[in-house]
């Protein structure tokens, strides 16, 4: 699969949110010793731990609506909005991916996390 | 220019923070009519509208680390730590591009707010 293919079929794995949440097909475009980078988690390492987080937010996922999905070589870039149930809203986000053998080898994340903060405070809280 | 020679000169003409920072040749990179979307600033139309955040930002920027710059086509996404003045330390930022004519004519700008509402409530409340 092409950089474009791999970065397309990883959304379609989780867009629809629990209800259409393909966890074969994601952890097939995964590889094994994936380096992940987040603004929350900060710097994870391998599948077997970054899949437990993206299934937490895949969880709350209403709907995504890709604004841009630049892709060059071997590297790709998605911006775009999704619909979340808790924190409930719109809320964007960024993914920066390195692809190789056609699996996601490195993948960056950026968002926003001040109404996630807050929602993990009531969370301890409650 | 290419996309990625316009976003590179992009990055050029201000990375360097206030001492080095190129004013004309960044209004030349930007398009009159640039439509500019930042999680702080929300929508803005113009150059001379958008400019002036880009300078208040400028001004408190010490050096840029580039992770990844991905261009395809007319569009490019870049991922880059900042080390910052105010707030004071290394922050995460995304920035993704529209090219055309040589000017970027569309620009997404994402980073966790956090800690600038923080500097933002302490500067009003000073």
């Amino acid at each position: 699969m092409s950089t474009v293919d791999v970065v397309r079929a990883y959304y379609e794995s989780w867009q629809g949110g629990p209800a259409a949440y393909d966890q074969a097909r994601l952890r097939g475009l995964l590889a094994d010793d994936i380096a992940f980078e987040g603004p929350l988690a900060g710097k994870v390492t391998g599948a077997e731990a970054v899949l437990p987080g993206i299934e937490r937010f895949v969880g709350t996922v209403r709907s995504l609506r890709m604004l841009q999905l630049v892709c060059g070589g071997d590297e790709a870039a998605a911006v775009y909005d999704c619909e979340l149930a808790a924190p409930s809203g719109v809320f964007r986000f960024a993914e920066f991916f390195r692809v190789g053998d056609g699996k996601i080898q490195q993948l960056r994340l950026l968002f926003d996390t001040v109404e996630f903060r807050k929602l993990a405070a009531r969370s301890q809280a409650a």
